[in-house]
């Protein structure tokens, strides 16, 4: 992926319609992906260290999502890549990560300030970390998450410190903002209106639809791990499904169609 | 696993009802079926070989098929692992292959003789290979895979190819014999008593019943790739349903639930 590559993902969060970017977890959800006319995927990080055997957001996949961005070079779509916090709270190291990624073909990161343990990162620190980032890949677009309300238990923090992070990160660099977890109508109004960037939302079935979330304003709407996770859920029904000797559904595709993903 | 699991492994093709094995292709497929009740898991070769993007049945898994089987080794069900054709013509290497699959906790292996390119082993090789695996790893159950059904273009080719393959490979040591893409009653009787191992069966949607294959005399039914290709198919749909603002099925599980998979 070269600076064309960079600059084309940059402009899909400035076009008429809001970026829909679904999540990959392997190579071949990736490519069914591209197949389906995506333009641009993201990955999930639940997805790709679950596929492993690991835990989400606790920084143990660094290889496993670095061999994955190299897989998905080949692809003919744009690649942006969900690193957790980083996989390490040392600048330098996190721009390393990002260098990597970037001769990998990826043309964008999701930073985010959770930290392993559902603790929020001192947002000066992980201004430092997304500054360190820019500096080192410049063209790379930095998607900086801020956890706070997906990190909430119960009830949604106040606006005002997802806001003041928000503006910590565009002004160290941040290309985007992304606030998983922040579901109110109100709420993402008045995050795209505060914040000098372009804003993700984490789309949550039967609570947003596409036409709502264009109209607030948001400009780039991922599916975070909804797409692993019916993924998974569609397995195991079917092996219920032949187990329990009911029918299985009809539309399933065939072993040609999928080797077919990977050889092209 | 140890000896009364590979006991327990067996004892599986010769109970009251056919083994339903499904196939998982990564970690948290796997931990899912585990948890959805499963005693025993296969995998699918194409499922692994496309999540890493290579192509099925060329011998180019072999790494990837291996760091899987280590990964499934802590997981609270029995695992048989699809290894195409052993990933070498040597008889010793495959052999090494069983050895390393054993002592990672597999149970049993799918060996095939279909060969890259599509072609057909000769069958005198093939039962090397199968005596190999045995002397090496003697509690390994080897699942010989005929592919004369599975590689026919169109017409099923005659029967009596496969049946005298399928008393080689027994008189060679295999544990049972699997014949992908026999689709016919008829056959599958037939072929049920002429072969003096357990008989499995892969699950064809809209053609087979679990009914009509127990009745048949079928000892396993395995899913092959089906629960991966319905899983990327899933992921395809849901992401085309954001993207249409249509909506998207609501019986997703939560992501708490997908994390849970992997800390247990």
């Amino acid at each position: 992926m070269g600076t064309n590559d960079h600059r084309a993902f940059h402009a899909l969060h400035h076009a008429d319609r809001p970026l829909v970017l679904p999540n990959a977890w392997d190579y071949a959800s990736a490519a069914a992906l591209a197949a389906a006319g995506f333009a641009a995927i993201g990955t999930t990080s639940l997805g790709v260290a679950a596929a492993h055997g690991l835990p989400d957001a606790e920084g143990w996949a660094r290889a496993e999502t670095l061999a994955l961005t190299r897989r998905l070079g080949r692809l003919p779509c744009l690649v942006t890549v969900d690193v957790e916090a980083g996989f390490s709270d040392d600048p330098a190291e996190v721009a390393d990560l990002a260098a990597e990624l970037t001769a990998a073909g990826a043309v964008g990161i999701n930073l985010e300030d959770g930290r392993p343990g559902g603790t929020l990162a001192d947002p000066a620190r992980q201004a430092e970390l997304i500054s360190a980032v820019k500096t080192r890949a410049p063209g790379l677009f930095v998607n900086a998450r801020v956890d706070a309300h997906w990190l909430a238990a119960e009830d949604s923090p106040p606006l005002g410190g997802t806001l003041a992070r928000a503006e910590r990160y565009v002004a160290a660099g941040a290309d985007g903002i992304f606030v998983p977890g922040l579901a109110d109508d109100e709420h993402i109004g008045a995050l795209v209106a505060a914040v000098a960037a372009p804003v993700n939302i984490l789309y949550l079935p039967r609570r947003h639809t596409l036409r709502r979330l264009t109209d607030l304003g948001v400009r780039r709407v991922s599916t975070g791990s909804l797409l692993f996770r019916a993924a998974v859920h569609a397995a195991v029904t079917v092996a219920q499904a032949i187990r329990d000797d009911q029918p299985v559904p009809g539309e399933i595709p065939g072993y040609a169609e999928i080797q077919r993903l990977v050889a092209s």
